[in-house]
């Protein structure tokens, strides 16, 4: 049996115990498990903050030419890219991540002309399915396959498939898929590929340029730590960026935005994807998170990450016997992604007994209690202390209270 | 002649003086006028902004069920609707102008199948332009006819027409279109309308419901006061609502996003036009903005609006004899937009003298100096202070000093 002492030592031992000083703690006594759905905020946010109200009462319009507003999206993409494996002039950050699926999936469609297959999974995160029913309006021609869970997907890739438009991981289960060897696989029918990175990004690794992927877009707020409803943000192999012609064209991916002419001409790289006017507090937000990323090595947080959630899996097994959980993701952290989840026949209810008794996490149906895991943020007590009360709210039967009966899943 | 004095009595009589203490001033001794561009800070945003951080480190993704973030599109909608003359359900907040166009024309084209025309201005705002020109790619059907500058619109409308996609103040000279005219004349070719608000919403009246309009939306950060980059707004006129089906699906519209269910089923109403996940802390400082505009009169807005324009023409008429001024927009209030625009050959040059003097304006090439105006927080001795200073400038020639050479058009 691990004890707490054991897990003390993990943390004492921790490269990166110091990064968890550089964010807000919460409520006293709350432990957070949703770094799967919002992020801790970073300490420096409330000064980000009042630099950008202070630009904003003092320069107004001047803050686009005398301010560091106008290349956020640029910037933020550089600082992020380190972390997806990429060069930093191919991520850039900006709207949605709903609407930076609909460009990606059409620009990797315009690179395919003459295909009409889109191959997705029956399991992916519903809006990334929305984003194509919607663009379907649009495009009557594709033709949507999606591969049941469990299916292989190399086995829908075909010579009419266009584009490989997939989660790399399971919002449900956390089950990751490899990059790597799905982008080649696509590659070799000639097929491009989308990835979705929300949940797997700042967690796991995506190694986007080693593994020869097309594009990929993903969440601000998540695992990054951007704020709720933080800017997403999109990746373009630098090979594509000359080719893509965005279907969103605004003047913010004009090449000369300023001179107001009436033909769209597209920025340089990937400055073509970026369409309106961003929101220059939320870039502000998410950059004092960034620059943690941009100061921390990859490599240790992957590592970290994976140790955390191997623990948590454990300490959730050796509690098992009795209690009816079990794990519902992959044992092998090189195959999980970046939460942890516990199945219970509960579900809901016990999410939310969870939280009275200060552990938040989340769930999603049927059964999936997800842990969100944080290598800037969380200790490895985290996890004992987390097991430990969700095993007492289990013995005690405390998730079977009346209230508990109608909760909502967010 | 006016007086100094004479505005000073003005003031003195003005019902919304008030009004102003609840903008943060800026820098001591500056005048602002970019409300077409930047408009002024509420003096309740930091506080707002201090309440959703305290959401964030405490509530982390309970925010989304425990707080009021979620509904924060709808409300915020709902909040501008009177401003614009549209119900509380027919305006959402959401993303950014070119994107809402993006939706708004889509839509609009879907509702006439069989006809390929969309009717714009060749001197439209450029992202509006590249709006059509991107979402070409898609609908290569799309027959564009832009009408020149100084030619009838109304003579462009033909059976074809699937869409009026017009703005009501052009950006150079703010001449204001006739939202209830030129709706008019749409209909009765069976054509619907889109109308880009931005420059004149928190100025001068839409009637959107009284004049028949279909869509419209407009930008957050203008006249509307809803900081840099500030969420944008659509409007659909109720009627519509059920026959829209989105181009842009994301999870925020479906009929019941957490559900996470794999088709998407369009939400009631205009929910269905939301697409990813908001910026909430963006939203919030919109929110502050919404909250003064709720509280006042739009017809007392608009009276004054058009009084300080009118003023501003009259000063600046009044010292144009010796100093090569132009009034560039219309002498009649109910044919201008948000801003006024007075023309010299020194175009970007005088407006650098002129922020170096205290005075904050914008440009436009080739020649159009913009003051944008503010109902609510501009006084009728800003009109006089400004045009003093610009009397100056132009008097003795400080722009056509060497460090104005080379300035931005933003």
């Amino acid at each position: 049996m691990i004890g707490r002492a054991d897990c003390e030592a993990l943390d004492a031992g921790d490269p990166l115990r110091a990064i968890a000083g550089r964010f807000a703690p919460g409520e006293a006594g709350t432990l957070y498990f949703d770094a799967n759905s919002v992020g801790a905020m970073a300490t420096d946010v409330p000064d980000r903050v009042d630099r950008h109200l202070a630009e904003w009462r003092n320069l107004r319009r001047r803050g686009w030419s005398e301010s560091t507003w106008l290349d956020a999206p640029r910037r933020l993409g550089g600082k992020l890219a380190p972390l997806l494996g990429a060069a930093p002039d191919e991520v850039v950050v900006c709207d949605t991540t709903s609407i930076n699926l609909f460009k990606a999936l059409a620009a990797a469609l315009a690179l395919r002309p003459g295909r009409r297959r889109v191959v997705s999974q029956a399991g992916t995160f519903p809006t990334d399915l929305y984003v194509v029913q919607g663009l379907k309006t649009l495009r009557d021609d594709i033709d949507l396959h999606l591969v049941p869970d469990g299916e292989a997907i190399e086995a829908a890739l075909d010579d009419q498939t266009a584009v490989a438009y997939l989660s790399q991981v399971d919002y449900r289960t956390a089950r990751r898929l490899d990059i790597r060897r799905l982008t080649a696989a696509a590659h070799a029918r000639g097929a491009l590929t989308v990835w979705d990175l929300s949940h797997g990004a700042g967690a796991v690794p995506a190694d986007l340029d080693a593994s020869g992927a097309d594009f990929a877009v993903g969440c601000g707020y998540k695992y990054l730590c951007g704020g709720p409803g933080a800017p997403a943000y999109v990746f373009i192999a630098r090979r594509h960026h000359e080719a893509v012609r965005p279907v969103l064209a605004g003047w913010m991916g004009h090449a000369s935005p300023f001179t107001f002419s009436t033909d769209y001409v597209p920025g340089p790289g990937l400055a073509r994807f970026l369409v309106g006017t961003p929101s220059v507090i939320a870039n502000a937000v998410m950059e004092a998170a960034l620059d943690i990323w941009a100061g921390v090595d990859p490599a240790k947080v992957f590592a970290k990450h994976a140790a955390l959630g191997d623990l948590l899996i454990r300490l959730a097994q050796e509690s098992a016997g009795a209690q009816a959980i079990e794990v519902g993701s992959p044992l092998d952290a090189g195959e999980r992604g970046g939460f942890v989840a516990l199945r219970h026949p509960g579900g809901a209810a016990v999410v939310a007994a969870l939280a009275d008794a200060g552990v938040v996490c989340s769930f999603r149906p049927p059964d999936s209690i997800r842990f969100g895991l944080s290598a800037l943020y969380h200790r490895y007590v985290d996890m004992w202390d987390a097991i430990e009360r969700l095993r007492r709210i289990l013995g005690e039967g405390a998730w079977r209270a009346e209230k508990y009966e109608k909760t909502k899943a967010i």
